[in-house]
């Protein structure tokens, strides 16, 4: 393939990025993928093993990593993909996407780079969240976790499954939330409720974590009652939410709310021209797989149209 | 199951329609689901032995029936399911469904009544276009075009695949469309060009179709010189695009736009209180089986939310 332009130049390798790209390509667009962290996005990161209930197509269910693997295969062996793992520095007007090795143009671009754990930001946290210190965004490694005293942090579903996940392995689990209540599957809060192993915290936060080379300690706030304690513990778990990966488009001129999620229309398509967003990096799209999936199917019809401009193009929009 | 008053009530039993009534109650909401035709929607009717080629987890693409008997089957095999078989002639506020059987009350009203094939409205039209008299708007039973001369009507991928289709059934098929090329695969219309037995027609339209018991001829029009010719076949096949079902939402109030498509929010929600609506009903949805899919896994959500008034109702929105 010739590397001067590019059809499409799809930022990011998650579930909408690697349908949009099959999708393209099944149409003969010259598709380039790239992706600075790990093939697949969250469910080949933070959730693997899980089963992902709700896409339809898989009545039984079908776990993260299954699903990922399918679009992992069809990009790898589509004639017109060429996947590369790279980080993506910069999206600037004109189609042109810099990474930290390279600068590739494309006739458009797709914004797919979804979300990312979100940091909490308190002491210590960023002296202990790298090389197996102790603090986590997710469990991947379940064995690093024997026989371990574990915090986790966070009242969502995430939290919720880190925790029942860790049960069997962990030598004993605090959990703890900010809220009086969880925001998770009744019937796993129960579970970890009925759980001897499982020690819950309501209105409580994370407010520092400390300890010499590992994690050894945190610190505690009731936030109903201002008191404070010290738990010693081996490694935490922050389940503390998601948030999008905005770095590389800041200047593109994209329109965003506040938060950094992009604005799109029902045709995935941004306000600027040539360029279009997909995926959980888009505001107010539901934040499931089978989303982005139709995110991917509807661009690369309207991308196609936008390159070769058949015409009947925008037909389908009435 | 008390049958006073469903969760959800669903009106339609195509893909956006059971996909919604699975993923309901997979959060155990109580699911009413009517059809008045058949089941499965378009793929089921129009296009059973198609291949659908863009419905991501199928890299190999999937037969149109394969993929509609997983929802048939998942709703049917379903305790929180139930499937009637039933016209609905009116949905009224309140969450107040009527058929012609029935009248059923839901806290809630999902939409999916989907689209169905445009009539042209000519002459001889209405005359032959039940019980066998030589008009169809689709391919289904292939077997009785054999040995036929056939008149495909239309420009875009539906017609042109019927003409494929029949291509080694027919005795003799002209296909005509109205505009100066075809709007489809161009593998497909080149496919066509090179087969001995189908003769193109463009910039052609049907003016009337003539016969005594049965169709025995049509006249076409020429719409560049304005000749008119008339041509003997047995067999007419009109394939000129879908038309939305809207006649049992009417008087509801739900907002369309002028030809009927209803106006939804991302949430797949509509401008009245408790009424949702899901797949090629909804205006500016592309109309793609994966679209939706992805609406009823979006829409339950929200109903979920709608009905059983969780504390986080709405955060997935921000």
């Amino acid at each position: 393939m010739d590397d001067d332009v590019w059809d499409v130049v799809i930022v990011g390798g998650g579930t909408a990025g690697l349908t949009t790209a099959i999708m393209c390509a099944s149409r003969k667009l010259k598709t380039l993928v790239l992706e600075g962290g790990v093939w697949g996005g969250l469910p080949a990161t933070m959730y693997p093993s899980k089963v992902i209930p709700n896409y339809p197509g898989f009545p039984e269910g079908i776990s993260g990593i299954e699903l990922v693997r399918k679009w992992i295969r069809g990009a790898r062996d589509n004639p017109h993909i060429i996947m590369k793992r790279e980080r993506v520095l910069k999206i600037e007007k004109g189609g042109v996407v810099k990474t930290e090795e390279n600068e590739y143009h494309g006739k458009t671009v797709v914004i797919a780079t979804g979300t990312r754990p979100r940091e909490l930001g308190i002491p210590g946290e960023a002296k202990f969240n790298r090389k197996d210190k102790g603090v986590y965004y997710y469990v991947t490694h379940r064995e690093k976790f024997i026989d371990n005293r574990v915090l986790v942090v966070g009242g969502g579903d995430t939290a919720v499954d880190a925790a029942l996940d860790l049960v069997d392995l962990a030598k004993e689990i605090t959990i703890i939330h900010r809220k009086d209540r969880f925001r998770a599957l009744d019937e796993n809060v129960h579970r970890m409720e009925q759980s001897s192993n499982i020690t819950i915290l309501l209105n409580t936060e994370l407010e520092e974590i400390k300890g010499t080379d590992k994690v050894e300690e945190v610190i505690l706030l009731n936030n109903k009652t201002g008191e404070k304690k010290v738990l010693p513990v081996d490694m935490v778990v922050l389940a503390v939410g998601l948030k999008p990966h905005t770095e590389m488009f800041t200047e593109l001129g994209v329109e965003t709310d506040d938060r950094g999620y992009i604005i799109t229309d029902r045709m995935q398509r941004t306000n600027v021209e040539g360029v279009f967003a997909v995926g959980d990096i888009v505001k107010g799209a539901f934040r499931l797989l089978i989303v982005g999936a139709a995110h991917g199917a509807v661009a690369s019809q309207k991308i196609y149209e936008y390159i070769r401009k058949p015409y009947w193009a925008g037909e389908d929009e009435k």
